[in-house]
């Protein structure tokens, strides 16, 4: 049985996700619908990307993931389908798919082209759904499209390397539900520009020089539990999709606070690492 | 397989909605349950009408929806289940369905009466359940309840025309994700008034004269991007519900803003539509 | 069909919870995946163990309940799987079971031992997911753990009796999504002490005689609706779960206000019960 995946901005409490799912039921008895998120910050493009990243590549090969983003059709945001690492990503051409393309080649990509004369405020309904159970009925991309070689990039998504090779400058890229702030700067990558060197990271005003594998490295345990003081206390991770993140060790935005808060980190802003001889 | 739908005030966080999920599935092993939505602000009537209305009829025929909002049963407050439309709704007779039955007749209203004589404090888990998959089954309403020919209605659900037909007064009856302000003005409801005559619609202090057919055309795509400058301009459209609808063009609450924050509008204020000779 | 449920802190935003269920789906086809709750709050344990005492119940026999809250394997937070009440949980040593466990002993507990030499920041995805599935699959807990004889316990779960059985002291555990005030007074416990005797309950300012069977009790049907002045008038009920609650008649916390904040109760606080005789 194929899978749909929904992630999209409409928020928790609209009618717009329950409908998406009554017209994929409608064309589809036999269809599992799985909801990644419809908490995306309204029309970020970035955020989208990160969570469609790293949720998709855990479902079987052949899942069809909806995004609905931004998806009004207009002359200059078009309607994409394509086809990579063997899952099909159906949204608007406005960047959410740049992320995924800078790692993994697209097999296919088309411009949608089924659309109605009629024009629709509500295209993930009228269009998305509509190419996904074509997708689902084992459908191709060349019916539903034209080819397309390039789609449309999202700025700032990628750390930049001074020319001497020990600095690298990346960005936040998103803050998850933990208030853990994640940069662009990916695991591999850091350590092809590190080689064997020490390092510092600087975010903000503070200054980390260790990276550990998961929160709780924070810990001694061989300290007695009152002793260890750990709560609050910053630390740096690759998290679970091999991002550098700056977290808190058991952060609560609504209690304790977390990283973002803490130490005043907000999407876009700079995180550098220096690498030392 | 039958689809059982849910849109309760239950919230994101709290068991009750699990629990419902349960109770089916252990009455019903081969059915499909569809969260609509559980973010309905508590006891809201007006909000739970608006997005059951606006997501019933995306699901396939035969399809129960399930509402759980104000549900207590009470001497003023009996539950009721509804054939519409060859949909099924389950819910207390408090004004829910009396929006979607102004615009079609039921087919057959009837008051539920298997209670038992135990008292319920979480009567869509006690009843609710059980009538809902009673229907799944094949079971028919008179088998739960007596046919009655009235429901409880809503108040200020419909728009005023005044007596020389040259205005309306609506009120705003759903604020969505977006901050988008929705008013209870219908396309066909207004084109039967307007006829061929220009018009201003006033939603406080903002005037518009020009009813959009999706978002983005507010924008003037021969104009270069930088020149455009609609970033937080207000416009009006009518939604993909068909409802006359205020917007800001890319809105988001928790950054720029939306239309019921920056224009200060909220539910049950007055939009008003004059019409021009 | 086997069916696994979903308790988590991942919030609604983040793409953990899409890529738990794109894992599962991956190893089993034929699964129902339902989702209790992912806005637990970040790290509680009580919250936690509130929701999925109240919510695993209602499942069929057999049912595989998955709990990431807390969930990083370390030194003092080892991964257990429990058989309890013909359910299967899956979830940190860290005493989210134990409240259930206090009512109904466990048939069987293990440790988990299939972790793999690479250490994980992302567990739930890593480890509990294979549990489950192998669960799922018909396999038993021997193969996945070792089995132990007790677990963590939580603290400040049970309510304290004075030695001269005529007064209760509770705690408040869990605040609902409409600010009801739930303790951990149940009512089995509260009639085994209360016996015949009549009662004070006492929440911060407020003192209470009467618990009701539900909320609408409050309301006296013999007068006029505008002559009742229920609205935001405190009540006691012993809530659809059987505890002891504070709650306001109709309470919104983003309008007319909830117990916990009309009242200033949050989590921890007392609620006592003195009995008169």
């Amino acid at each position: 049985m194929a899978i749909i995946t929904l992630t999209t901005d409409f928020g928790e409490k609209d009618h717009f996700a329950g409908a998406i799912k009554g017209a994929i039921y409608s064309e589809l008895e036999e269809i599992k619908i799985v909801d990644i998120s419809h908490s995306v910050s309204p029309f970020n493009i970035s955020e989208a990307a990160y969570i469609i990243q790293n949720a998709y590549s855990s479902f079987p090969k052949g899942t069809i993931h909806l995004i609905g983003i931004d998806s009004e059709l207009s002359p200059e945001n078009k309607h994409i389908a394509v086809k990579l690492d063997d899952h099909y990503f159906i949204c608007a051409n406005n960047g959410i798919m740049s992320m995924i393309c800078a790692e993994i080649a697209p097999e296919k990509t088309v411009e949608i082209n089924i659309h109605d004369r009629v024009e629709s405020n509500f295209p993930v309904l009228d269009i998305f759904v509509k190419v996904a159970c074509h997708i689902a009925r084992g459908g191709t991309l060349d019916v539903i499209g034209k080819v397309i070689n390039t789609i449309k990039p999202i700025k700032n998504m990628i750390p930049f390397v001074n020319d001497d090779y020990n600095q690298i400058i990346g960005n936040v890229i998103y803050i998850d539900n933990y208030g853990n702030v994640v940069t662009n700067i990916k695991r591999k990558f850091f350590e092809s520009v590190q080689k064997t060197r020490n390092y510092e990271i600087f975010a903000r005003n503070t200054k980390f020089n260790k990276i550990f594998n998961k929160y709780s490295d924070i810990i001694d345990f061989t300290k007695e539990e009152s002793k260890r003081d750990v709560e609050g206390k910053g630390l740096v991770v690759f998290n679970s999709s091999g991002y550098l993140e700056i977290a808190i060790f058991k952060s609560n935005l609504t209690s304790v606070g977390g990283a973002s808060t803490l130490m005043g980190l907000n999407t876009m802003d700079t995180v550098t690492v220096n690498f030392l001889n």
